[in-house]
């Protein structure tokens, strides 16, 4: 066993530990990168990137099928080369991985382990059984996995979870897509766009990641209009059989019912990367979940020299909060024990879904009763919606009423990644109403769709005897 | 002869007549309306919807003719049809002209007069030969019309302007494009796409708005690869022939060319309707093109009670410069002769091409010589860019290295719409570089091509001994 010392121990080479290591090196300390895995993060390998491949496809498909709409006439239909379609996604997706893998490899091998780490005291870790490490502090950036729920976790074949899908050589005929969350819904209608036989299940009555309860409504008319969805279903059975997996479940009405399908895809959510690293090990109380206390401002693990990066930590496993977690992690385990408090960005979370789904800052479901105003829009009749053919959907912004200052938005409609982030900028910057309404809309465009909604919230703060309504600031003289 | 008395006379019913209208109401004044036309705004009946509509369909076409990249296959091509493609954009053309139709017939007949106005004084006019207007202060609202130049202002069989485009019942097979601004290029490469003949021309070497040297190039070269484009060249002769019309140019090296075309399409930019107006009967200083001195923050010219809105005002015929014109002038008319200055929006003017055009306050041109720092990222190698097959163009941000504020950009990519959003409200709002780096950005987007931009803007700045790059701002203690 070889004994090696370090200023900072990164558990993790993924989007997390890759930022922090080079945060460490910024601020002049010393780092170690411990990997057991392929090279690569989750994001290039079997997340964003391979998932929006996928849609890309998907995306062009569904412009075939509405071809016809605008004048467009394909004499003999069109036919998915479902070998072509994947060839390119995974085509794609290994030139994104490339470009990690070799910056990964050029770090030099003294900065590297490959193994498992395993805590076997706060700041001591032995990887495999051939090195014991020493740090004066650690980053736990070990990512996260897809969770399967039983039946499921028995079966391996024609099961899949997200990592899987990108590796699959054609398309199958039908998939079952376990969960109706971001993944799910991302996913299984970019099956079904492209030609597969598709049904979604899930025991609750929730459809994507909204709170708003007329968005909840929007999405499920929109989405049940174009996909088989089982809500409140419950699988009573999974059997595999010699054409894929049947299966078996009650409907919300405990109708039941069977089919079988080619593959099911179980997308149920993912779980921190906790097994095996023996965190009790650290002192540290950990809650149900198997995780410490954790400072989302500073990464810090209680007061211990432990930081938690990128999608251990349970928060949200998106790609840009894993970088923000690995910098302030990397910057705060080499400064170490000057730990600073970084300001975070506005919470944005987005679903490539179509329409597109779009969470902003403060959710609806946590704003303050009584505290907040809303402003509507509706998708249907927002005019460069309808020059798009593409006139679905529904939006909600929030602010609050004492300062009537941009709080959060849910919303659900044509391409709305790109409003999203005028929100998340404009929540950040304490933007008020008004100054939002001073600020330039091109025309036609969506955006004017988001003004739409944030004149209405003008309006109705001046009924909660809030704030004016000026759409131009005048300022006296000439 | 009738004679009218009122406080408010506005010529034309426009997009900025009838903001002035709604906004002389607002202010308690009492206006008339004076129009000769068909009802419905240029923006509605020929400009931003139409060639909005004609896009839409092209992008679909796009689609279809890409699809094959993502393993999607057309057994047997597709075939655009012509009359159902033009029948969608009028159909839907119709739409929005009937809802501003609706409304402007909604206004009260004592508030209208029909027919065409011209001043007999600062504040007299007569209309047509029936009535004399007699107003305390007059809105200017008359509108533009496309500029036809020599030899094509004396043929008027195959000849079009960007006006009479939506009328054709079906695609020609063949159009003359005659300029390369932004309405030429939209439409032209729409009609392209649509399966059109069409070949450019431009005396000069110019292609859309940019002034970015670096941009322009990029330009050329994307645009150069997909349509047939004649900078510099010199129509010497068009003659009307059975079949079209006959177009006989000088290349840029002298060389002589001819072709027959189906239609000429004349889109050499939009002059402000002063014909007829008598404004010299006013008093006020004219200049060559005949306007008078206007100051763009109230809207008056010169110290007289008239005001100018919108397209007559020679500056940027875009819909939602009409529409703060009119409401700036419906104010100060109002309540002339307390006249106010209001605070304009950071210029924003998008091409609705593929890839899209945007220019976003400062134009490169007008930047002060040693006072400012480039921010570069080219769209060829952007992730999402990439992703969507689509990653062409260039964006170039500029911000003043004393205080290290964006202050404008020139971007040519996908989608740009967008992105010019986020960058015009940055710029409206003074937003330092820092603190746009500190702003979330989701991934897989292109606002992260954006991203690129503004770090390379940052590290800019700092060679230059300016600002420094943090992209996360730090707070002491915890």
């Amino acid at each position: 066993m070889e004994t090696r010392e370090t200023d900072v121990a990164i558990i993790g080479a993924g989007s997390a530990g890759l930022n922090a290591r080079r945060e460490v090196l910024r601020q002049g300390g010393e780092p170690i990168l411990i990997e057991s895995g392929p090279y690569g993060t989750t994001c290039a390998r079997v997340g964003c990137m391979p998932s929006k491949l996928l849609i890309a496809a998907a995306d062009v498909a569904h412009e075939l099928s509405r071809a016809n709409a605008f004048g467009l006439e394909l004499a003999d239909g069109f036919r998915v080369d479902g070998r072509a379609v994947m060839d390119r996604v995974r085509r794609e997706r290994d030139r994104f991985v490339g470009f990690v893998v070799e910056s990964t490899e050029a770090i030099p091998s003294e900065q590297w382990l490959r193994g498992r780490a395993r805590f076997l005291g706060p700041t001591t870790l032995q990887v495999d059984d051939h090195t014991v490490v020493e740090s004066k502090t650690v980053i736990v950036a070990a990512g996260s996995h897809p969770f399967v729920p039983p039946p499921f976790n028995k079966m391996r074949e024609h099961m899949m979870v997200s990592d899987d899908v990108f590796e699959l050589d054609d398309l199958p005929g039908s998939i079952a897509v376990i969960g109706t969350g971001i993944i799910a819904l991302e996913l299984g209608q970019a099956f079904h766009r492209l030609g597969v036989k598709v049904a979604f299940f899930n025991p609750f009555d929730e459809l994507g990641p909204f709170t708003d309860p007329e968005v909840k409504q929007v999405v499920k008319a929109v989405l049940s209009a174009e996909l088989t969805i089982n809500l409140g279903s419950t699988v009573i059975d999974a059997e595999v059989v010699t054409d894929g997996i049947r299966l078996r479940w009650a409907d919300a009405d405990g109708g039941e019912h069977e089919d079988v399908f080619e593959r099911v895809l179980v997308a149920a959510g993912r779980r921190p990367n906790l097994a095996g690293l023996d965190l009790e090990k650290t002192g540290l109380s950990l809650n149900e979940k198997g995780l410490p206390p954790l400072n989302p401002r500073t990464t810090q693990a209680s007061d211990l020299p432990i930081f938690f990066a990128g999608d251990i930590d349970g928060h949200l496993p998106l790609l840009h909060e894993a970088a923000d977690d690995g910098r302030i992690a990397g910057s705060n385990a080499a400064l170490y024990p000057n730990v600073v408090a970084h300001i975070r960005r506005v919470p944005l979370a987005v679903a490539f879904t179509d329409p597109q789904m779009a969470m902003i800052g403060a959710r609806y479901a946590d704003l303050p009763e009584g505290g907040f105003a809303v402003g509507h829009v509706s998708f249907e009749n927002q005019g460069r919606a309808r020059v798009m053919g593409r006139n679905q959907g529904i939006g909600r912004i929030y602010a609050d009423t004492s300062c009537c200052r941009l709080i959060g938005a849910e919303i659900f409609g044509p391409n709305v990644e790109h409003m999203a982030h005028l929100l998340a900028w404009s929540v950040q910057q304490g933007m008020s109403v008004q100054a939002a309404l001073s600020m330039p809309f091109y025309h036609p465009v969506l955006e004017e769709g988001m003004r739409t909604a944030i004149r209405d919230l003008a309006a109705n703060l001046q009924v909660l005897g809030g704030c004016p309504a000026e759409d131009l600031v005048e300022t006296p003289g000439m």
